[in-house]
């Protein structure tokens, strides 16, 4: 079976592990029965190892139970750039190998529930985790949104990057993540709520910023040059801008120039939501 | 002129000083140039000194810069119990009064947004402060949506209700928080989406809980007996329990039978969603 998932961006400022919007850029994975377990990789990842120990595989043998399989994964996620490879990846492997769940399957595998989450339904969740079972819910996602991510040629790994966040937070911070988040929710069904400040977090990118010092400027920059609002993509270092169909060209040049002033090498991305999710054929 | 507001519910469980929603209470408040300073006050709250130091006398002053008018002020909105009184009669004091932002006003007295906002824009709304301003925004709610508040009579004054909340939270309530919020919103969008998980809350409630008792069987029985979910209604002590147009009425009963085998003095409200918010004659 064939399976296909896109990517994801997740917390979208103030939704820390909540919120995630799937991206038009995908993962493809084959699986067919074979007499031996093979594995090919190609694009995003292709320089990881191919052997049992990939994702992928790992996926595949968990849901089966067994291993003689022919594998393939054709990617254009970028890894460990908080664009949610892995859940995506976990997700299409679980799907093209049967799994009756690939949803809990890939959110097992990451975690958290919102990047796959994001990457099952498509557009724009929210997700929880409820005595275990990952809970994924559509929120409403305006079609007049467009979107930029900033992808710097540097890998931040998650777990990195969760080791940045202090164990406890100012209960008035809790709170104005809530109030920030509920924001977010309402701007992503209506463009034209969108404020700078809705993307103002105080769980997670303050405290990341220190691990990508430029991050703080490049934010800044993407909004002056038109984006609606910016924020860490997950665990970083990508940044995701939002934007409308009008101004994400602009915001994407501008997110080009920014990084190469800022001395950040990397490329700006123009993007669409992914509204279909994961496809399985 | 003459204002109605409806009374709210805020919190909603996990959406702390975020999340609120406009029930069908209300309170009147009519505004008539007279020569001296008058106020009548009836129904709810009218046990209360009736002069310039009331309430809505105080709003009306601010917005006007002086007193000779004539109030009346109506409501069946219960004084000190969670139900947004004191932001509905602000609100409707500063419409009638001819104030330019009646909810600007409003929130300003209640020193959130999120009460007042559910008056204004009636339906359930995310509210949030940006550099001072209040932030409504509305969000999806569903007319298959009916609601139960459980009314102690007793009060909460609110200043007590937040003394009992802790300066710090763990981290991962914060973040606990955030899921069950999106998922509280994602539900009062679409009823199918209801669990009752979805209003636990790490914030306020558990903390809150001391000053009463009771509250915490109220709401299991609450949901026992039918409801989607069921939470305190903003400082408390009125429990809200979330229902359909086809369990209302049962738990409704079943909340009555709740406050009698618990001993808690107090009524059991069936009530609608109010969706016109301020209305000014």
């Amino acid at each position: 079976m064939r399976a296909i998932a896109p990517a994801s961006s997740a917390n979208l400022g103030p939704g820390f592990d909540t919120l995630a919007l799937a991206l038009a850029l995908h993962v493809e994975v084959t699986v067919e029965d074979a007499d031996a377990f093979t594995i090919v990789t190609e694009g995003e990842g292709s320089d990881l190892p191919a052997d049992a120990g990939h994702l992928a595989a790992r996926v595949v043998r968990e849901v089966t139970g067994h291993d003689r399989y022919a594998i393939t994964v054709r990617s254009d996620v970028p890894v460990a750039r908080g664009l949610g490879s892995s859940a995506s990846l976990a997700l299409a492997a679980a799907a093209a190998a049967g799994a009756a769940d690939p949803l809990a399957v890939a959110a097992r595998v990451d975690g958290h529930p919102e990047n796959a989450g994001a990457s099952f339904a498509g557009g724009f969740v929210t997700a929880t985790t409820v005595e275990g079972v990952p809970i994924v819910n559509p929120l409403p996602l305006d079609d007049a949104l467009s979107f930029v991510v900033l992808v710097p040629d540097r890998a931040l790994p998650t777990a990195e990057a969760r080791a940045a966040l202090p164990t406890e937070v100012a209960h008035r911070d809790a709170a104005f993540n809530l109030g920030r988040t509920g924001l977010v929710i309402a701007a992503m069904g209506d463009h034209r709520v969108w404020m700078r400040e809705a993307m103002q977090d105080r769980l997670h990118q303050p405290y990341r910023a220190a691990l990508f010092p430029e991050s703080t400027a490049l934010l800044a920059g993407l909004v002056d040059a038109g984006a609606l609002s910016a924020c860490w993509s997950g665990a970083g270092p990508s940044l995701l801008a939002v934007c409308t169909h009008d101004t994400a060209a602009a915001v994407a040049a501008a997110g080009d120039d920014l990084l190469r002033s800022h001395g950040v090498a990397g490329r700006a991305l123009r993007l669409e939501a992914d509204r279909n999710g994961l496809v399985v054929e």
